[in-house]
């Protein structure tokens, strides 16, 4: 026996017939004879207008109240899902975020999940009762209702999914997997029917937008195999009855993966800004004096490079923001000039990160090289790098990304054929 | 300090507006210094979205999946109705039946309230700090959400109340009181501004829709004085600052009531249709084997008179049920025609009751022969008659509705001058 969570996200249960639809891929599941759970968001819609209702209610929102407000639109999936399966046969019953309960912290609107108590879930299995779990809501220890911010419904999914050591959750969305990279840009780009929790994570970090980090952290994690898939592909079609072989992405752990390519997939984000610092004093509590101010600012840094200044005991600082973030970063910078201590401040937006993913590059050496080469042979100006073990970051100016990632693409033959 | 729990029900919470207009009543009482519970109903329109929306997920409809569901509703204005009152400066928190908890029984859809914890809203008032209630809904011992059917919000206003031992129950509604009779039928009507719990118990029996009669019985039960008032008056405006003295009616002990009327109020209701069983067996154990399978049916009989017959040992029974129950009971009633023995069965429909209410008359004789003396006058003919101490209740022809109506209203002075 398999136990699954399935996960169904707001554009999949947007009215009822597609709750209908969402209630036969788990009556599928039901009849294939696993045990299932169901975590649900809100429907499409549903939280916004509860959004614009607490806005018009009061421009200063009590975050608690905030969230006892917006925790309503996955309590009422959950049952209205619940209606749906009982009228097709299936034994079911709704949990509420506090039933279960999934205890949270107190950061309301984006509460962290603290402990998930998997018993009840476990002991309607054993009467072969699914259960169909309101997402994206917590409950904190003095019984408060919390929200767990973006992406949240795929945190509760895995953390559920970890909880009752389910072998698998599914998260249905309106895409059918993972791609090498975004077939918006590269017509080309090939659905990947698997990816390492790890490449997965950098994925996610550099702007694809198929899952949030924190839920691809959590499965990293807790090894919850994750399968990425259609919610509107057809139920109990042809090639759909051993559902696990049916179109979808399957993130899991790298021994899973037999053939393991070099390059994964092409990342990328625009709108980046760099900043550079000239000529700082290179000694101890230099990157606090910059980095922390921005930090209280909650500004993202990313790809920061220190060079050796021409100038002896001198270090020049270059690191990229959002662009959104680019003036303001200025500002605290130059308010904090005194302390940090530097020349002068150079900084420019307009810029574009691109970044190669895989896992095998950790035994393949040359990847960086080969990627720099191709660059150069089409003009494009390579402004930083970064790289980890598993991962090379590029920044260009913006208007080029669209050729590199192209060009990077078919140089690791990640196009389709 | 007064402690005063408020309700307001769906018309007055209808959209963000009529939100803060009710968010400024509440500051009001709070500003006079008032303990307040307030306690609210989903925002009209919200809870008819929810239902259409469970009908559609499925015509069979397990009941507790859709307490789930419609219980949404009211946390929903509870949450908001929060927010608005914080950006006005009032300190307060938001209460969802299960947190409080008000425990009921378990029938869904139904349910009766068992127990109310009155502790953690009383210690919020030592914070001064206001409760706003999710009116409507409770939990039963195993942690499921329940709803409490019509009129439930009042219930639960009620209920706190008495659990929380408040001074006063103000139950704003969209009509600015309790009347003599409806203002529809006879303009004369005039606002009460005190009735007894006894006498509103009966008034909304007979078909007056301020209250319904589970409310009622409870604010009696619990001596709960409830105050019934608009909740469209604009609040601040002068003469409104002793909030009590302001436009509404008082249900109270009738102790408090310092000149009792004979007659307080008049109530009608329409559609009644009257059996009539021949010639019955008058023996032991036939009023059992009459409304026993009426009741097991849920259809509600009124108005039952026995006559002896003219033949010796045999006996006529006549009792109203509602027009709409009235093909149902007969079919029962002939089915079961072998264990009642009765020689012919009689009924019609197009009836109404018109009563005449008032603690007064317990220590008035005459009232009943006066009302007769009155109807008669105006050719009215009366079916049947049936009186309790402080009713008197007439069955005639549906189309003298309005005519003995406001023949009775004037008869006993309630016309305003």
């Amino acid at each position: 026996m398999t136990c699954i969570v399935m996960k169904f996200g707001g554009t999949s249960v947007a009215d009822i017939g597609c709750i209908h639809n969402v209630a036969r891929h788990i009556k599928r599941e039901v009849d294939d004879g696993h045990d299932v759970a169901v975590v649900v968001s809100a429907m499409a819609g549903t939280t916004d207008q509860l959004i614009s209702w607490a806005r018009e209610a009061g421009a200063m929102q009590g975050a608690r109240e905030y969230d006892t407000v917006i925790a309503s639109g996955e309590q009422i999936t959950a049952g209205l899902l619940s209606i749906a399966l009982q009228n097709m046969g299936v034994n079911t019953r709704s949990w509420l975020g506090w039933q279960i309960p999934i205890l949270t912290d107190s950061a309301h609107g984006t509460a962290r999940i603290k402990n998930i108590d998997g018993t009840s879930l476990i002991k309607g299995f054993k009467q072969r009762q699914v259960a169909v779990i309101a997402g994206f809501q917590g409950l904190t220890s003095d019984e408060r209702l919390t929200t767990l911010g973006r992406g949240g419904s795929d945190t509760s999914a895995i953390a559920i999914a970890a909880a009752i050591k389910a072998d698998r959750c599914d998260i249905y969305t309106d895409v059918d997997g993972v791609y090498t990279t975004d077939p918006r840009i590269e017509p080309k780009a090939r659905r990947l029917s698997k990816i390492a929790f790890e490449e997965m994570l950098e994925m996610a970090s550099l702007g694809a937008k198929v899952l949030q980090v924190r839920s691809v952290e959590l499965a990293m994690l807790h090894k919850v195999r994750t399968f990425v898939r259609s919610s509107f592909a057809v139920p109990n079609a042809a090639g759909m009855k051993d559902s696990i072989n049916s179109p979808g992405t399957l993130i899991c752990d790298e021994e899973e993966i037999v053939e393991q390519q070099v390059v994964t997939g092409i990342a990328f984000a625009k709108d980046e800004a760099q900043i550079s610092l000239r000529r700082l004093a290179d000694k101890p509590g230099i990157s606090a004096a910059i980095f922390g101010p921005l930090a209280e600012e909650n500004i993202n840094v990313d790809m920061i490079v220190q060079n050796i200044s021409e100038h002896g005991a001198k270090t020049d600082m270059t690191f990229t923001v959002p662009s959104i973030d680019h003036n303001k970063a200025v500002k605290i910078l130059e308010k904090n000039r005194k302390e940090i201590k530097y020349d002068a401040l150079q900084s420019e937006s307009g810029l574009a990160k691109v970044s190669v993913i895989g896992i095998g590059m950790r035994s393949h050496a040359g990847v960086a090289a080969t990627a720099f080469r191709a660059l150069a042979e089409k003009g494009i100006n390579i402004r930083a790098i970064t790289t980890s073990e598993i991962k090379i970051s590029i920044l260009i100016d913006s208007v080029y990304t669209e050729l590199a990632v192209r060009t990077l693409h078919s140089l690791y033959c990640l196009d389709k054929n």
